[in-house]
């Protein structure tokens, strides 16, 4: 009964170069143990909607430290059933292909 | 300190028509007692970023009672001072045009 | 046979206050000629997927005249039939709250 | 001056299971010859902001073959300099973990 997110949050108050602020991010999102993919745009994590919503606001709450303005773009896909989609989505692709 | 977020919630196995389901959510929104704007592709909320998850999270399981697959489209714009930006945003811009 | 999109585009290099950049962006949509609505975090426009795109194209070109880095949130939703959801789907959902 | 593009595109008309369609659609963008990467998600692309919309373009005109309803989640992150970003990035935020 997991659901997958895909998960973008950064400042827009620092200029152009955020990676650091990204690192920051996705070592909260790591420490939590849950199932994730980092990728060019955004981390997929995968996990039961209330634990993954407490990983979201630990990254929110991080960056609001030192961060006066951030912008969050958050996607939920949720489909009952069993967990390990992160994997079996993008297989299921394939192979179609 | 609050947010404001623009939340999309919709089943995606229920076929073409989805409007019941999004009135449940809006409905939920609505009690809530958080400032809202009702749109045609999402909801615009503002409050405390624990309260609005709350109810982000009271929609997700209302739906999830009798839909087998459910989307979530989220942004989230945090700035730093007062709140009110539900109306201030839309000035600011209406300001200069 | 039209779209509805939900469009949010800011540059992120400009520092916490973008509102100049929103009114270009807001005042291409409006010379447009295209349905839209202005909101707090994004703006819903209506039109045929492809008279849509060429108004975000124009949005982002403006911008990038200035802005060295842009971020861009959008969501399309599409459904066969008539045009005017901008209306009809807000008032399918309030005619049930 | 590439751009960066993160892009959700499904049927929402079709029940539960929509992996065909997606397969139709990164079929697409695998014969654009542009680079991307395929997640649980989403697919990242990179290119110039016009042949990248083409493809877009063609995802969205295809499902609309046979989907009455069509759902379309998009990022995009624009930065001013060299492309390769889609490697670059990743690489930048993993050097500081």
């Amino acid at each position: 009964m997991s659901v997958l997110i895909n998960l973008a949050i950064f400042p827009s108050d620092k200029g152009e170069s955020v990676s650091p602020y990204v690192a920051r991010v996705v070592k909260i999102i790591k420490e939590s143990g849950l199932t994730y993919k980092f990728g060019p745009m955004s981390t997929c994590i995968e996990g039961e909607w209330d634990e993954v919503m407490v990983v979201v606001s630990r990254c929110f709450k991080e960056l609001k430290k030192d961060c006066d303005r951030i912008y969050i773009s958050m996607n939920v896909d949720y489909r009952k059933g069993p967990s390990g989609r992160i994997e079996s989505k993008v297989k299921s692709v394939q192979n179609r292909l």
